[in-house]
C-alpha cells in the first residue's frame, strides 16, 4: 500500500491516523529541526523515513549487549541477507543507548529504571513519527524477579502496576503529578501466550508486573546498603503483591505501558524471572543458566514476529 | 596508620567508625557471600579489601565513555606509573556499569536517572564497606540544563531539590513512602568553588540542583513526544525554580545526596550546564564545544583531588 499523506481526506485518512504513531505535542510540527539528542540522530542530519520507514517491530531491553545479541538473533531467524556480525550500532555517536536494525525489526537498549527508558521512549516515538512508521508493535524484553514462580518462567504482563499494585503511572508535569493508565494490549498478550505454548522449554504465564524505582528497598530486598525492615515484613509485602496478581518485579513497565498507550502503540512486556523472591534476594544462579533464561523472551518474541511475517517457524 | 579492627575498643574505635562507610543493614554481616550483581563482583570471588582498600575518591557520572575518559585523565594528572591506555574495566563481566581505578581514585558510570544511580550506589557503598575504605569523598560529575546561566557554567550543588524545590528524596520502602534529606557536604562544596577560582576557563557557581524523573515533561521541555503545556507555562515554572535557588536541572542528585548522607559519606554534585533552559530545550551546541564543556567538571574535581593529595597543581 502506498503511503497516504497526513493531509489527505476521507476514510483512508482515518485508517492512516489510526495506525500511525501519535505524538501528542503541537510544538513538534513547528520545529525546523528535531535533534534526538540521546540517539545522536536528527531530522536534518538523517533521512529518518528512509532509514526507519519500514519498521514494524521495535524490541527494547535494558542491556546493550543483550539488545545487540537480539538483533543478531532475529537477523538469523528471519533469514535476512548478509552477516548478522555486520550489524552496526545506529547510535554509535553516543553511549546513552545502542540501536540495531534487522529488516523491519529495531532493537534498542534503554538502561535501567523509569527515567532512563522514558528518555528513550520520547525519542523513539518521535523517530517513528518522523519516519512515518505504521502498525508498529513495541516489546520490552527484560529480566525480573519472580513472585511465586520457578526461576526461568517468562511473564507476559497483563497490567503494569506501581508499588501499591495500582495500574497507573505517576508523571510529574511542571511540578504537578498526573496519573496515566498502564493497560497493555490484550490481543498481543494472548498471542504471545499462544506462541509460548508452541515452543519447547518456554514456560510462560500472564500476570501483573510490579514496577519499582529501585532494586533494593523498593523491592523488599534484605541485601542492599540500606535495609530497615525484617524478613517477615518483606515476605508480607511480597505476599500482598502476589494476592494482587503480581508475578514479577522490574523497573520500567509502568512508564513503558503508559507512554505506548497515550501514543496509540500496541505494546507488550515480556520478562523472564531470574529468581523467586519468596526464596531469596541475591542472584546466585550460574552464569550459563542465566544466559539461557535471558534468551527466552527473545525466543518468544522472535517466534511472534516470524508468525506475523509469515516466516515458517 | 595501620588498619584498626572494627571490634577494637576506645577512642580509636570511635574515630574509625566516624570515617568508615556506614552500611545500614544488619543482615549484611550474616551473609556468607555478597554478590554485587550489577558490578559482576562479589565477596567470595574477589578480594575487595585488596582491590579497593586504598580508595579515597570515587567519581561517578552517567556516561561510560566519559567515566573511562575521566579515569585516563586523572591517571595522567596524578602522574601515576604505566599508561592510562592500559586501564581496564573492572566490571567487564557486565554491561550495566563500567568501573576504572587510577591510584586511589575510582571512576564509575551510573546510567541515567535515579533508579539507575541508586542500584550503583547500593553496590558501591557495600563495596566500600567490604573493602574497609576510610575517609572517602564521592563526587557526581554530570551534565545538566542550566537555569539562567550561560552554557558551560559549572554548578556545584548546595542542595539537591525535587520537582517542588524541596530538599528531600522520597524513597518507597515496602510500599510506603519515606522522606530523606538531600543536604550535601558544605565544606567540600566551598572547597570546590575555591578550586574553580584557581582555574582558567572554569566559570562555576554554587546553587540548588533540581532532580527530575524525566528529561521532557518533568523538566518542562516543549520538544518531547508528549507536551500538554504552553511556552508561557514552561517559563513560569522555570522562573519559580530560579526563585527557589535552582541553577540547574539533572536526574540523579537527590538520591545521590540522600544515600551518601545516610551512609556518612562526604559527597558533592558537580554538573556543567549544556544550555540555558530559559532560552531553549534542544541541545544544539556543536559537538566539540559540548566535549569541552563536559571536561570542566572533570578538570575541577581533578584539581580538588590533586590539592588534597599534595600533588602540585
Amino acid at each position: 500500500m502506498a503511503p497516504i499523506l497526513l493531509n489527505c481526506m476521507g476514510s483512508d485518512h482515518k485508517e492512516y491516523i489510526e495506525h500511525t504513531v501519535h505524538v501528542k505535542n503541537p510544538y513538534l510540527e513547528t520545529m525546523e529541526e528535531d535533534i534526538l539528542y540521546h540517539f545522536s540522530l536528527g531530522t536534518k542530519t538523517h533521512n529518518l523515513p528512509e532509514m526507519f520507514g519500514d519498521v514494524k517491530f521495535v524490541c527494547v531491553g535494558g542491556s546493550t549487549n543483550r539488545m545487540k545479541a537480539f538483533a543478531q538473533f532475529i537477523h538469523g531467524e528471519m533469514n535476512l541477507p548478509g552477516s548478522s556480525e555486520d550489524l552496526r550500532d545506529i547510535c554509535e555517536g553516543t553511549d546513552r543507548y545502542c540501536m540495531y536494525k534487522a529488516g523491519t525489526v529495531l532493537s534498542i537498549s534503554h538502561g535501567m529504571g523509569v527515567p532512563s527508558i522514558s528518555i528513550m521512549l520520547h525519542e523513539l516515538i518521535k523517530l517513528l513519527h518522523h519516519a512515518k512508521c505504521r502498525d508498529v508493535v513495541l516489546f520490552r524484553l527484560g529480566t525480573s524477579g519472580g513472585v511465586g514462580l520457578a526461576p526461568g518462567t517468562v511473564v507476559v504482563t497483563e497490567k503494569a502496576v506501581d508499588y501499591s499494585f495500582r495500574p497507573q503511572f505517576e508523571q510529574v508535569v511542571l511540578g504537578k503529578v498526573i496519573t496515566r493508565s498502564t493497560e497493555l494490549d490484550e490481543g498481543v498478550c494472548q498471542e504471545l501466550l499462544q506462541c509460548s505454548s508452541e515452543l519447547r522449554n518456554l514456560p510462560a504465564v500472564i500476570g501483573n508486573t510490579m514496577c519499582t524505582h529501585d532494586f533494593y528497598e523498593g523491592q523488599g530486598r534484605l541485601d542492599g546498603a540500606l535495609c530497615t525492615f525484617s524478613h517477615e515484613e518483606k515476605l508480607e509485602y511480597l505476599q500482598k503483591a502476589y494476592e494482587a496478581g503480581v508475578r514479577n518485579i522490574e523497573m520500567e513497565s509502568t512508564v513503558f505501558a503508559a507512554m505506548c498507550r497515550v501514543c496509540g502503540i500496541k505494546a507488550a512486556v515480556v520478562c523472564v524471572t531470574l529468581l523467586d523472591r519468596f526464596k531469596g534476594d541475591q542472584i546466585t544462579t550460574p552464569h550459563d543458566v542465566l544466559l539461557e533464561y535471558q534468551q527466552r523472551p527473545q525466543v518468544l518474541v522472535a517466534h511472534f514476529i516470524k508468525k506475523r511475517l509469515g516466516i515458517p517457524v
